[in-house]
């Protein structure tokens, strides 16, 4: 069926890019990778997931929306959401670090955020969104505010957590 | 931006439009949800999360792409998915039922497919994809076989996983 659009197929097509060349990166080194994600929702392991023969890089994934799967599914401290919040760096490096031990995988990508268009406050307004990767040598958190609504910050902060994963791969040197 | 394309943000829709129904019928009877996918990687879980609030009735998900994952995470026993294979009825019960245990959720949709192109056999084809659901006092599976390519078996899987918690939830009598 053809139509016009004005969203959708487009975006998604740029992550699934983005995920092919994760997934070639990953095949030649021979590594493997999982992902964590809240307020993405699991657009992430979608992207990665629309490559055919992905199976091979990418173990699987965790979508903790709530603070209970956050500790039970990654392992995430309690004391570490009380202190800081889920959204928060320190919780997104152990999200990553819990999804990458939960997997057994080489290399993980967290995601938390404040999505919208509820759920904003002073100090973490909509679109406050944190991304960490972990993985055998590397650890690193990088933090964005994006401007959009719901839909948009879920396909910036995928896209973002996509970059940070290949760029954490491509540091690993080629066998 | 506005532009013709023949896919990605129609079907997305749909998914979408089942999920606010979803959403809408969980809230009104107190309910919670999780979702545990293998061939439609995130997808599900995904469009429940592109509805603003979904954080109200959606507790999280399990993307097991690897069985390393749908037994660590899903609680799936080894000898049932070397018995029946992880595309079977007896794994999609299983791993509804891990995801409403490991989530504390009252209802958890599972899907385990062949997504194609690669992994098919005579046996268990491209397209063939079991959808569970489990809840309070409801456990049922439901058989497929998509005749489409990778991306539009993901669409259809989600698509009928969507459908089916749907109809259980609408089970439960309103309270």
């Amino acid at each position: 069926m053809e139509a016009t659009v004005t969203d959708g197929g487009l975006e998604l097509r740029a992550l699934v890019s983005l995920a092919e060349t994760i997934q070639a990166t990953s095949s030649a080194r021979g590594l493997t990778v999982a992902t964590a994600e809240s307020c993405t929702g699991g657009l992430v392991a979608h992207a990665i997931t629309e490559v055919p023969g992905s199976s091979a890089h990418f173990r699987g994934g965790i979508v903790a929306y709530s603070n209970a799967v956050k500790e039970a599914g990654l392992h995430v401290p309690t004391e570490l959401l009380r202190a800081h919040g889920a959204v928060s760096a320190q919780v997104a490096r152990a999200m990553a670090e819990g999804a990458r031990a939960a997997s057994g995988s080489d290399f993980a990508v967290a995601v938390t955020g404040v999505a919208g268009p509820d759920g904003g406050t002073a100090a973490k307004p909509v679109g406050l969104t944190y991304i960490a990767v972990a993985g055998p040598a590397v650890a690193e958190v990088r933090r964005y505010t994006w401007a959009g609504d719901r839909r948009s910050n879920k396909l910036a902060s995928a896209r973002a957590a996509l970059e940070l994963l290949l760029d954490a791969i491509r540091r690993v040197g080629s066998p």
